[in-house]
Order: C-alpha cells, then sequence, then structure tokens
C-alpha cells in the first residue's frame, strides 16, 4: 500500500501541500475536511479560486490587485492625487487602507530589490513609478516599504531615481519615508537595540 | 474601499478561511501565492480538488477512502483476514500502516461516541463491524481508538456489543487494545501522573 490510500488523495494532499506554510499532515486534514463537505461546498471553493485566476487584474496604474482594468482606488475621486505610497506587495495596500489614515494613492512594487534572491530594479515596477512621476501631478512619494536591508536598498534606489526624474510640474517632489521606531503599545526593555536606537536619533517635537 | 480591493479576493479568502485551522491573513498569504502561479497550476489545484470529490469512494468493507469499491487493503492476499483494527479516522489508517507493525485489516468507525457533539451509536460504522464480525472469518479485533473518554467510551460500547453477537466460526472472539504507556524516548518526569500511573498497573514481563 502506498503513503495513501487513494491516488486521488495522494493528488489532493500534494496540492495542498505545495502551497506556502502547509505541511503534509495540515494538507491531509483539509483535504479530509473538504471531502466531508457537500459536493456544492467544494465546488463553491474551487470556482472561487477558478474565477478569481483567470478574472482579477492588476491594476493597470498602480499594479494592486483588481476586478477591473484601474482599482476602486485610482479611480476614486476622493483620493489625493498628489500623493502616491510605494509599498512593496498588495497585502500592504491592504494594511495602510484599514488603518484609514492615507487618503493618497499607491504603488505596488512586487517586491523588493534583493541581490541574494535574484530580484534587479528592473523586476520590479519601477520604470512605471518614475513614468507616473513624470507624468501625473504628484507632490510627494513616501516610501513605506519593509524595514529590512532589501527594503532599505529599495527606498535608496528610488531616491536616487526620483532625484533624476524631470517633474511634471514645478513644485519640487517631496520625498518621505514611514515613521521607524518603538511600536505603539511596547516596553522600551523589549524593543531592540537597533530601533530603539533608531527612535533616538530620529526623535520628534512633542506635540501637546 | 472594501477590505479587499477585488471582490473575486475576498471570495477566495472567504473559501480558505472556511477550512480548519485556517484565518484570514493565513488565506490571503494562500490565495496571493495561487494568484501568482501559472494558469496550469491553479487548474491543477482546482482539479484534484474537484475529482477528489467527485471520485473518491468509502470502501465498501472498512470504510476507509478508496479509487475503488473496495480498497487496497481489503483486496490484498497477503493481509491477515483474520484481525480487524478499529479506527476512528482515514488518517488513523494510514498512521498505523506507516509503522509498517500491522498486516491484518481495518474498520474506520467515522467518529467516537460524543453525546455532548451528538454523536451516538447510530452515526457511526458500529453495526457493520457487528456484521463483520458475524459474516467474516475474524478471529482478533484491536480497538485503537484514541485515548480520550469518548474513545474509552467507544471501546467499551463495542465491547458490549461484540460479546452478544454471534460468530461466524466457534473459536471465541479475542478482543484488545493497544498498548497506552510511556511513549518511547520520554522521559518519566515529563509523563503525566495519569499515563504513568496506567503503565505501572498494566505492566508486562520484561523480556530480552
Amino acid at each position: 500500500m502506498n503513503q495513501y490510500p487513494s491516488i486521488l488523495l495522494g493528488n489532493a494532499v500534494d496540492q495542498f501541500a505545495s502551497l506556502p506554510g502547509i505541511g503534509r499532515k495540515t494538507a491531509l486534514r483539509l483535504v479530509l475536511h473538504l471531502l466531508r463537505q457537500s459536493d456544492k461546498d467544494v465546488e463553491a471553493f474551487t470556482d472561487a479560486l477558478k474565477t478569481l485566476k483567470s478574472d482579477a487584474h492588476y491594476c493597470r496604474i498602480c499594479h494592486t490587485i483588481s476586478d477591473q482594468e484601474l482599482c476602486p482606488i485610482c479611480q476614486s475621486h476622493k483620493r489625493d492625487k498628489h500623493t502616491v505610497c510605494v509599498v512593496e506587495n498588495v497585502q500592504d495596500v491592504m494594511s495602510i487602507e484599514n488603518t484609514g489614515q492615507y487618503h493618497g494613492l499607491y504603488h505596488v512594487l512586487g517586491g523588493v530589490i534583493s541581490p541574494m534572491d535574484g530580484v534587479g530594479p528592473s523586476d520590479l515596477e519601477i520604470d512605471s513609478l518614475v513614468t507616473r512621476i513624470e507624468t501625473e501631478e504628484i507632490k510627494e512619494v513616501i516610501l513605506a516599504l519593509p524595514t529590512t536591508m532589501e527594503g532599505d536598498t529599495t527606498n535608496f534606489y528610488i531616491y536616487r531615481r526620483l532625484q533624476n526624474t524631470t517633474l511634471h510640474h514645478s513644485t519640487p517632489l517631496k520625498i518621505s519615508q514611514i515613521a521607524r521606531g518603538v511600536a505603539i503599545g511596547n516596553e522600551l526593555e523589549y524593543t531592540d537595540e537597533i530601533t530603539l536606537g533608531r527612535s533616538i536619533i530620529n526623535r520628534i517635537d512633542f506635540k501637546v
């Protein structure tokens, strides 16, 4: 007897186990769960994935996932068209949207520069960002990339590219980055030294 | 803007999040992973699930999952037809098969008696087990249910049912249960008291 009593079962387990963070035991548990569901439920599951894959687009301007050619944010008249927030991926757009603190546009790079993983600037949506700066009425670019070495490298690369870019308007382009420091609710003694050190160097005026 | 930039994405996340042990953040990560795969890969994923659901059978005799009406174990001529191991579910069959220590048949109950969850004896494959004892050449039943209160209740219920069963042959039926005690490789000081206590009560002769 094989490891699995059924080839079909083995195939389904293989498929689930190919997903990131799902091992073979978890995959088996998920497959057996689906097997206990009604035909209709399993069909709804597979259909949702198929439709997503066939019908989902990436927004032509900001490259986030969208049902249409343009995402709701790029289409909206309520958003501040002068500010673009540069993020690594679609999850980051959702995270920032969930804060309710940002009302500008986005630009999804699709990754960060990482020579170790063979990701160079040309693999990312950096050229299209430069084109946006050249053609749209953008006054501020907020760099909201991960606070890792790869994120910092990408920040610096974009900064250099944008400095040499001819703007669409005469106001100089403002380039900012998200604040880094002690997370809200964290004790100082449990904050790592680099974060704490930076939060002292980059201290801001106390406001009441 | 909704929580998700795309309704299709939201649907797919909902489907994954309906699986046991998968939260919404993990679901989103899995969906975005699938979205990055080729059309062919996503199709292979959904097809494996659809085919499993439509073509997988439960073995007519032992109720494990199978590609045919009878599972490979029930069909095999190499297995000991005189011994039946009673287990809760299909995973348990695979776990015992992986040990390579058992060469008899199986009987999958599909659960254990649990009044709290509304599972009674009639919801389980107990009647079909009794029928097997009455009609097949079974000489030993090994109870390999979980070592929980529900497992013990089910063990006892099956024991009582089998005592009143008319056998197919004249040899008295042997009913055994898997050994419970200190797990191999475990230190005594980290073993819980009930397990350790039972392992002393149920001590066996030392063999060299």
